[in-house]
């Protein structure tokens, strides 16, 4: 089943920051239902845009959203002392977002997470920046696995996200990507693989078109978790058809469940 | 690049059947200038709808579509007789549709297409009917392309149809497809695979969510072609989109163009 992380809730959100800052439990509660009725199954929360505001905002965020949230929490901070907070807070294993090969978040990131259960988006980048080729990605993922099972993080718990590209920088970035995406499930067909869609179309326009065809080739290559935001109904259609295309929807259920709900729109 | 096989002049649809029955030559280039316009690189042409009237009809056609196409054209009939006249008035290569394995079309179709220079569909129908599985459809392209092969019609010159069919009548349907796409091109590079893709969506709501995000994925997959309306902005602007995400496109120019003439919709 494909895993939607519902990127709403961050105060790098203009509305989102305006609803902390004036503590509007409503507003919040609100948005992460409306989420959850589009099919989030994960709520992330990222309280990082307030600056020396971070513990305080995180932690009313949660005290917020997990009386109403019937899915797992999304933990989403550089900041391991932010995410040891938030982490005994929780009730329902919850994600992390998340560990990179840069030195400094790696380094920070490995103590946190030695000998937590949860499950912990792996982004791939390192010190020198975006991966430059498929083999680059599947070598950082690769890293990524390994360090993570030597703690205790089990493949299975591991949502490698490979960093999609924009492909106007370069007309490979969508092959690039996919070509990647296939390895890395090949080499470990229990991992995950997540990450943010729109940066492919970043620089081009009609936007939606092109985020929506990718989102169905990466489905393709094996993305199974994605982090959107779960009220757009287009690029929320697009997975909906792709995963029964694919087989995951027996008899059309969720498919026709979501034309019934008006959520399968084109 | 992809080919599209522009599948409009076709004397089961209506008003194209009341156009050939008038000989408004007028109406019938108009369509064909529009499918051009919008990017088909074949025009089909079938006349089978007028019972008794096929020939004169397909001859009609032909005089009238032919001064005016800048792209080769399909000759659409299961009538060797109609397709012997046919194939002697063309002036660039065409495309014949089709060939099957059904005893009676391959009898009759095999002695008109041996010594011909064309390309060719060829469907994976037999007498025992539609295909049952993925295995099925590569037996059947395989045996497609050694007979084709024999009579010295090249590999690259072949468009095979897997036969797409509805997934509301089984989940899998869409997965049987496009793992025999997968494996006829791992075993015949060259082989082209085509098809109409509707199909797909028979009997289910917002069927033109399900043919966009199939067409996605059958491109992934190898399909290289399809029998289509050129007019149908919305699958041409997949097309146009997973081409360029699947890295035929270089700089996006043909995405560009595309956005500026107005022919990628969301």
């Amino acid at each position: 089943m494909f895993e939607v992380i519902g990127e709403r809730i961050n105060t790098s959100r203009k509305l989102v920051q305006a609803a902390v800052a004036e503590r509007d439990a409503e507003y919040i509660i609100n948005d992460v239902k409306k989420q959850l009725e589009a099919g989030a199954n994960f709520i992330d929360v990222n309280a990082g845009a307030r600056i020396g505001h971070e513990t305080e905002d995180m932690k009313w965020l949660l005290d917020t959203i997990q009386p109403i949230s019937t899915v797992p929490l999304t933990l989403d901070s550089p900041d391991p002392a932010v995410l040891e907070m938030a982490f005994a807070m929780v009730e329902k294993t919850p994600m992390i977002n998340s560990i990179s090969l840069e030195k400094d978040r790696f380094e920070a990131m490995i103590p946190f997470l030695t000998g937590k259960e949860c499950k912990v988006i792996a982004l791939c980048m390192d010190d020198n920046g975006m991966p430059e080729s498929a083999d680059d990605i599947v070598a950082r993922a690769t890293t990524l696995v390994e360090e993570l099972n030597k703690i205790g993080i089990p493949t299975n718990a591991i949502y490698i996200d490979p960093l999609v590209q924009p492909i106007s920088t370069d007309s490979n970035k969508g092959v690039m990507v996919l070509d990647a995406v296939r390895a890395i499930k090949a080499k470990y067909p229990e991992v995950h693989i997540t990450g943010g869609l729109s940066n492919i179309s970043y620089g081009l326009p009609q936007r939606h078109v092109i985020n929506r065809t990718f989102v169905t080739l990466m489905m393709d290559a094996g993305m199974d978790s994605a982090i959107i935001d779960p009220l757009d109904a287009k690029i929320m259609a697009s997975i909906k058809t792709a995963d029964m295309l694919l087989g995951n929807d027996q008899f059309c259920g969720n498919y026709l469940k979501g034309v019934r709900s008006g959520a399968i729109v084109s």
